[in-house]
């Protein structure tokens, strides 16, 4: 049918218009739809239930680790925004106040959280009392409000649907030990789940979260060379603690300031994949999180048998624990295929006459095409060992883009005709720790700081920008 | 240890002051804690450890009638929420407003959802255009706000997290069927997941959802006689439709207006099973929603081989799919009954040295607290035919309960005299079904109209009320 096919050449080429070409992508494969509500945007169920693969791997990896899931008040009263001096300073410049309730004006502005430090430090003061009661492991999935100007479906939007992980412990080595170890759960989960490679990395100061001692996060490289920020975990010392005053009482009855942490990842992550692993033809999705792992489409559908084969190999799949999706509407094979390539289906499984009478079926892969023929005996092992090959292929080919985007300079001027040379990436170059230079870099070249990498080298022992003593190789790029 | 013991004598007797009896369960139980922000609670791990249990066992009865989720923005600019003239009216006294949204006054208002309605409406409107896109079933998880003036946890909050299905269908009579659907898809779930029986029926002409043709509800009776309603279907003609102005063309390319529905459910419903099961002694916790459906309470632990068979037991039932708590703290074997009991874990398992020597462990039902002498041979299969068990005869009681607080009147004065002798609970009475008459009932005698009730029964031939001629059995009560 021409209207799909249609459809399919309505995606913008990613070499033409990248911006276009997600848009495209995130309206044309159905993950959301505008909203009449300004940076705000409906996700559908395609979108959505990629979300909830998302939370559902994710939840049990913080339940793993000793998390329970806990639901704030989404209002923040601006007294206790403002009770610790740096968060609010961050974060009151972006947010909605709710002045007015139930037609009436309210004494005191609320604010719509736009993350929830404050309201788990105002529940610790009421219930961490005693090292016994430490540590508290909380997390909570909920929506969150940051008045942005300019907006982007799950890049950056007005409202936007996250997990917030917030920690207390007895002793600043605890607290340190989580948040490292949130930041590997972020970088694990990236990696295995969504199959996408990231730097993992320190904040500088200039780049930390409102309110933090030491901002981690994990970066991610995208095909147009501009990088992601895809999680941050913060290390917050006992700064909340002690504007909030929480104290507990330690094993000698003294009574201790506790050190906290927070960290979180939200629906960007979507647009991390879209833009780690998409084509021309539209998604190309992980299996973990794809709603649908395998589409059956079965050809010459009006031959006797074929569709009962068809819905046979469906049931058998879905025995075997896979998402399948059987097309058997009246569209044609070619409009099928063309749809779940866009959808990012990473299998598509086609079921003929012929096929039947030989025993097998031909199956697809969306990333790269390759046409396997494979044995109804045994198809679910072939089909297991086709997607761990088909992820296999999608994480080395992001981490290749990653590889081939990643240069390192030793002077402003490398930085320059490097960018001009091989266009956007990670710039790797020595930084000497001043917020100057910082500053200059981008100012020069256009690159910002995006994290100093754990996993540090030596590129040289001066700093990129003012050529004084450095310790630190930071990778710079322009960022989303 | 005293500590715990006192707690638990700091539970107000149900018949002493039932109100204040909920509120210590609430809090004793750490299903809540207050926040700062007036009207909206924290929900604890434990308290949302059971939401967690709700949402899955729902979710996945919406996925299986065929609904998908999504996720609408929260806030709702007041001109749409202003199309439908009824909507509006019911909604707009007690919605929150923003105002204000990064240091800017905002063009329009924005309330803070108070229901989803017109934003699916608006959805609708740019993706159904064909008989083709119909139906649209979907649902979304979130939590909304009603400025209510007076608040308890879990049963009237200012925030609340709920799901809200929204459906569009083709003809009157899908929708129809939906509307029903839903509401047996709730009633089964409160009497299989939540042990609690419920009434289902249809609200008065003043009692509908404000926008609705017809609202269809459960309600279900309280220990201390009041009801409560406990879910929400909703059949909305093609009014939003016209109101939004979505049409689609039907197979000969006729335009016409589709039909909706909505539904909903929310935290209320663990109000509900608290008020439900509950005793003086704390929660009594139905298994398919309880966070540990048994605890491993080690005796005399110091023995030799105690605390390891207890963990051997623990991976055992785990294994077999129950969730399990061993608490092998240093507290005392009489701090951990007096604690769980008021958490409400359905079975307490007993371990000691002489058990273990006789190859079993003493098993005591929560409810009841029936002691059980369980082999260890086949505890998997003991453990979970007393959990059966546990669960008929908490459905048994409430069920009870119910029946028992039940009462057919004939006559205004009936029911005032009913009332007094027996105390709150359900009147059956015929109605005319004249607002007027509903009214009056509510003023002479305090009990408001329920439901009309699907099951009807012919009490006599007139109207409680008035004495005219009457065809419809309602239920009336004080309610939540």
């Amino acid at each position: 049918m021409s209207g799909k096919e249609k459809m399919v050449s309505e995606i913008t080429p990613m070499d033409v218009d990248f911006a276009q070409w997600y848009t495209d992508i995130v309206l044309k494969a159905e993950l959301t739809d505008y909203s009449g509500v300004k940076g705000c945007m409906v996700i559908r169920p395609y979108g959505y239930a990629i979300w909830e693969l998302i939370q559902k791997e994710m939840d049990a990896r913080f339940k793993a680790t000793g998390h329970q899931n806990v639901y704030m008040p989404m209002f923040i009263p601006e007294s206790l925004l403002e009770k610790e001096k740096d968060h609010v300073e961050g974060f009151a410049p972006e947010v909605a106040w709710v002045t007015e309730g139930g037609a009436e004006k309210l004494a005191e502005r609320l604010c719509v959280r736009p993350t929830s430090e404050t309201l788990f430090c105002e529940h610790y003061k009421s219930v961490v009392h005693s090292w016994r009661d430490l540590p508290k492991l909380y997390n909570q999935w909920c929506s969150v409000v940051r008045w942005e100007k300019t907006t982007r479906p799950f890049l950056r939007t007005r409202e936007f649907l996250w997990q917030e992980g917030h920690t207390i412990h007895a002793t600043p080595e605890e607290a340190t030990e989580e948040t490292e170890r949130m930041l590997n759960v972020y970088a694990d989960f990236c990696r295995d789940v969504l199959c996408m490679p990231v730097v993992k990395g320190r904040k500088t100061e200039s780049d930390k979260f409102a309110g933090a001692e030491a901002t981690y996060c994990i970066e991610a490289m995208m095909h147009d060379g501009k990088a992601l920020q895809a999680g941050t975990s913060h290390y917050f010392g006992d700064g909340f603690a002690r504007a909030f005053g929480i104290q507990y009482a330690d094993k000698n009855n003294t009574l201790r300031y506790p050190y906290q942490t927070s960290w979180g990842t939200t629906t960007r992550l979507i647009g991390g994949l879209i833009m780690s692993h998409g084509d021309n033809d539209g998604l190309v999705l992980p299996p973990r999180v794809a709603p649908y792992q395998l589409v059956i489409v079965p050809i010459a559908a009006h031959k006797p048998g074929v569709n009962e084969k068809a819905a046979e190999i469906k049931d058998r799949l879905e025995k075997a624990g896979l998402r399948v999706l059987l097309d058997d509407s009246d569209n044609s094979p070619g409009w099928k295929f063309a749809q779940y390539e866009m959808k990012g289906v990473p299998l598509r499984v086609e079921i003929g006459p012929r096929d039947i009478e030989n025993g097998q079926c031909v199956i697809v892969r969306r990333d790269n095409r390759e046409k396997t023929f494979a044995a109804f005996d045994g198809l679910e092992d072939t089909v297991a060992s086709l997607l761990d090959a088909y992820s296999d292929a999608i994480y080395n080919a992001a981490l290749a883009n990653m590889e081939k985007r990643t240069h390192a300079c030793l002077s402003i001027d490398e930085i320059k005709s490097c960018i001009e040379t091989n266009g956007d990436g990670f710039i790797k170059a020595m930084w000497c720790g001043d917020e100057e230079c910082e500053k200059k870099v981008k100012e020069l070249t256009g690159v910002g700081s995006r994290c100093i990498p754990l996993a540090q080298e030596h590129l040289s022992d001066t700093c990129v920008c003012c050529g004084k003593p450095a310790d630190k190789m930071v990778y710079w790029a322009v960022a989303y």
